[in-house]
């Protein structure tokens, strides 16, 4: 089940339509994937409508079980649901896929991929590789490097998350419940169950036992599991931000080595996928706004934590749709036909 | 230098026309505080202009040093440097000043105070008595119940901050920039250096040492002060949100002796001050907008912290021109006239 070297390949987006199916739609482009053919399934809704890519008119198709036949390599942006029905569907007719959602992340025959931290586990698949949340990308970027030189402990994050994450609809209701306001109309909510709109919410599923969403779980197993390293210690808070596009963080971490902050921005400054913006002098940090459309995880505000031993606070942003997504799925199918 | 009771006092408000002064107008009415006249003071700009209160047409005044003689209690809602130059003029003039400013909090002569974290400290003023920090204000009525019981070792503490925390002006900000990006017109920055609008920013001065905002080092310090134990560990992350009122604080503790969640949960629900909003099965957590224009603080989010021994995380949000600065200027001036 691997992926055949070839010039260029057949490759499809399934859930093209949608806020990170558009952006994977760019980015492949944006980087030249090598694409012979790209095919872009979605939903019976969208099924039909058109988009012009890699200089071809594309009639977007009803995603189906039949589809996959002679693609070989898919780029899952569906949900969850779809992707557990379907990701096997196009295994089995052969494709490669490497799938956005939740559906496989945990698998232990999948492997769960940040080409900066461990892109060589991508060679492990068996026809799926999966593509982290898109609050864990960022964040593993960022960690990393520094585990690396001085062994995490502990990490406590609390997240600042655009509404770009949930969908193009939440983009909508954002912008919709905006002008609501300022025009002194009734806010209505459609995706979210509280306003968005000068608002910070919890949108997602809790566990009714411990009181976490499934997105902090998810930031916590998946960085785990990334890393390569269950002994860290991790406890996550997930907030949801009026705010389009690009997650911020907010890190405290502990060592088992300590880190100054001087040395912390060089390890930083020297490793892949990170920009440090981080000057008080000057006022640099970075803010959603900076990530948007880029392909870094931007670093700031690296403090000492004297609270603790050995501790640092840093402040984290990524454009969510890139590289909590899009980008590096893409990464991933970059990494897998060099 | 202590109050004389009265049936009714001559009260003042230093600051009158700014969001905090406004609010503090609203509450002394609200909560019928026994004035017998309120004068309103100023800058030179706003002097002139007229609001209806306790029943009377009452002139804004400038603030100059003769407007104090036959005052009693002046409640303090300017800028720190103002306030350092006619908090002294008022207490020479014989009243007593409860100071929302920064300018005299950290002063070891002067009572720093939450009425329902260290009311009895009011008391033992010499004519100033200061108000926290909105961020810690709504932190400290919630930690303090539960140091109580289990002592606070350590807290790291993320904030999602208001605008209205700036004042009026970044009030006008939001909605001017807001207006903006919907008739994609050019974003003007003037409150603030960065766009405030769909984006998260951090708009306090920074020590260039440390890394560290004024607003952090507040929270570190006014907490302690407040709780009267310099050995709570402490680390703070300042964030503001494009949100118009109510501040969020994600909050992780660790405590000397354990707290399950259902115990945190009932010394909460029994303090004072507190409403907990807690409920993962019916979604219930509080928001911003929940909080706006309520006197009390809201914990929800309540979770056990299994990555240290004795964790929990919390999400408080309260309205930072209530308890975070009117509500509490008001109880204080309440307790000192008790």
């Amino acid at each position: 089940m691997t992926l055949k070297r070839k010039e260029a390949y057949q490759v499809a987006i399934m859930g093209a339509t949608g806020a990170v199916g558009q952006e994977i739609m760019a980015v492949l482009e944006e980087r030249k994937f090598p694409v012979e053919r790209l095919h872009l399934f979605a939903s019976e809704r969208s099924a039909g409508s058109t988009y012009t890519v890699f200089g071809k008119e594309t009639i977007v198709q009803r995603l189906s079980e039949g589809v996959f036949s002679g693609i070989d390599l898919v780029l899952g942006a569906t949900d969850s649901a779809l992707s557990k029905k379907f990701t096997p569907l196009a295994v089995k007719a052969g494709c490669v896929v490497i799938d956005n959602s939740s559906a496989f992340r945990m698998d232990s025959s999948v492997p769960l991929v940040v080409p900066e931290v461990n892109g060589h586990t991508v060679g492990l698949h068996n026809g799926i590789i999966a593509n982290p949340n898109c609050s864990t990308a960022q964040l593993v970027v960022a960690l990393k490097p520094l585990h690396d030189v001085a062994k995490l402990r502990r990490v406590v994050v609390t997240t600042f998350q655009s509404v770009s994450g949930t969908g193009k609809e939440a983009m909508d209701e954002l912008l919709e419940q905006t002008k609501a306001v300022l025009s002194f109309k009734e806010v209505k909510c459609h995706v979210y169950a509280q306003q968005i709109a000068f608002n910070c919410i919890v949108n997602w599923e809790c566990n009714l036992q411990t009181g976490y969403t499934d997105e902090e779980m998810k930031i916590i197993n998946e960085t785990r599991k990334i890393m390569g390293d269950s002994t860290i210690q991790m406890t996550a808070t997930t907030i949801r931000v009026p705010v389009f596009r690009s997650h911020g963080e907010s890190v405290n971490i502990e060592t088992e080595r300590k880190l100054v902050v001087s040395e912390a921005r060089a390890i930083l400054s020297n490793a892949p996928g990170i920009v440090v913006f981080d000057d008080p002098a000057r006022n640099l940090y970075p803010t959603p706004l900076d990530a948007v459309g880029q392909d870094n995880v931007y670093v700031g505000r690296i403090r000492e934590d004297l609270s603790v031993k050995n501790g640092l606070n840093l402040w984290l942003v990524a454009d969510n749709l890139r590289k909590g997504a899009a980008l590096n799925a893409v990464q991933i199918a970059e990494a897998l036909i060099q």
